[in-house]
């Protein structure tokens, strides 16, 4: 029997799990939280194709059931540590441990938070201007962080909201010239160097941020909120010699085969340029069919 | 504004629309048959992460609405080529022109044939048994190929037609194995191995074929004849130099670029190595957002 572990339950993996079950290979999934993962939290989803508008919460349940119909195992474990020893590779958890010869690691990222935003995510704060730039279309709009994926966010914003404030932490921005020297050019982007933001006001909803710059607080009116400074991809845990990282991410080829042979990785944790919903079930559709496939040759 | 033409309106292009649409860039989409490609005549989905199984034609109907809704145009005409001059890509159609600084190139896959077929294509030759099967319903048809596309046509169609005769150019199917034992269970089916087809007879349609196997020719009756060998990249309308291509497909890296600046390619006509709705979907959010990226570069 082709055997294959999933280590997280978020999109990448239900989508690993649905490939690889189609496969007939026996998937053991494992995962903490509720299946879904991050997209479970997403209010509304307006760019998963076939969907006008979804809320996270039904589609992630819908892939769950969907891989649960095809005879998914999920074990509610958290994964402490996955090493391999010889063609096995090892789980362990806070209970037990597995073995499979093929691991999908599925796990995602935690978006650094500013602290201050819990009570605003989903309704004007977010963590993506691709997924949500479109519901603060003509509005203004603020980006807090000065780094590339800040300027990535300022950017994509300013072709769409009314105005762009960018709150960056130092004098300059540290990014990419050529996206710096475009950003400048945005006739609607207001950069506020130094500064950071003490509080964001808004009854129910995002209404204005209160921004602290050169002891001075200044309040904004803005519709959105976007958190880009940085995020953390979900790999402490792997203790494997030899796999290939970029800046912090899985490297994974065009198979979604990480740098050690049957060790595959799909969704936010991979290096992938672009992280959506759909490039995450792609991934997993990827690392689900190839984990099969080389779980079989192990299986003889 | 930044402008975008994508060419080919499949569940790729309409995938790589949405994105555009939803990054505020003018979209056109070149496509002279309906939005939804192949897709469109796919009878049941069971693998596109969120659905337990839906019609293709709804799936693509579903993805046609979400990029129409956003704003994209279409124009109806065959694209006859595609050049590039200086920073400018034009298409040619067999209506007048269009240029846009970035191009995404949707245009999929296109059956083999077989070479003798063109005089009967519709009028009993077909490369789609979902889309033509019910009209040879009780009656003698012949499926042409031994891969997993016959034997997934045949299957189909041995559930419709009296005989289905497979007409396999090897000594085995080379499919999957479950597949082919499910065929090989159907009791009107006949395979005839190590054959190949050299003349389709009939008045006006076809009423016949001649096969020949082993040093004889043998005539069976047959009312339809499935095509079922393989398909070619549509891209033979490219008149650009310098792009990389691998084995007919277009290489693209993983932004879903080719080798030309600007110039972008997803789903079938790329040498991804998955071929699914939901990777082609996933390529078309990548190069959609990518091309409206580059197109805001030279839209100054």
């Amino acid at each position: 029997m082709k055997k294959i572990a999933i280590i997280g339950g978020g999109v990448a993996g239900l989508s690993a799990a649905i490939y690889a079950l189609r496969a007939n290979a026996e998937v053991t999934m494992f995962e903490q939280f509720g299946l879904g993962g991050l997209v479970l939290t997403i209010d509304k989803i307006e760019n998963y194709p076939s969907y006008k508008s979804v809320a996270g919460f039904q589609l992630a349940s819908d892939m769950a059931a969907q891989a649960k119909a095809l005879g998914l195992k999920v074990v509610r474990r958290r994964v402490v540590s996955l090493t391999k020893n010889g063609d096995e590779f090892t789980i362990i958890t806070d209970r037990g441990e597995y073995t499979a010869p093929s691991v999908v690691i599925a796990t995602g990222t935690s978006h650094n938070k500013l602290g201050i935003e819990d009570a605003y995510v989903g309704k004007g704060v977010s963590y993506c201007a691709t997924c949500d730039g479109n519901f603060h279309r003509g509005q203004p709009v603020a980006v807090v962080g000065g780094g590339n994926a800040a300027v990535k966010e300022a950017l994509y914003l300013a072709d769409l909201c009314s105005v762009v404030h960018v709150i960056a932490p130092e004098n300059s921005l540290s990014a990419e010239a050529v996206a710096v020297e475009n950003l400048l050019n945005k006739s609607n982007v207001v950069i506020h160097y130094g500064a950071s933001v003490s509080e964001i006001c808004g009854d129910e909803v995002v209404g204005s941020i209160k921004i602290f710059a050169d002891g001075v607080v200044t309040e904004i009116a803005v519709d959105g909120v976007f958190v880009a400074i940085g995020a953390k991809p979900v790999t402490d845990f792997i203790r494997i010699d030899g796999l290939n990282m970029n800046r912090g991410y899985l490297s994974v080829d065009n198979r979604c085969e990480t740098s050690v042979k049957g060790l595959f990785a799909c969704g936010d944790v991979t290096d992938g340029p672009l992280k959506q919903i759909v490039t995450a079930c792609s991934d997993g559709a990827k690392a689900g069919a190839f984990s099969s496939a080389f779980s079989a040759t192990k299986a003889k």
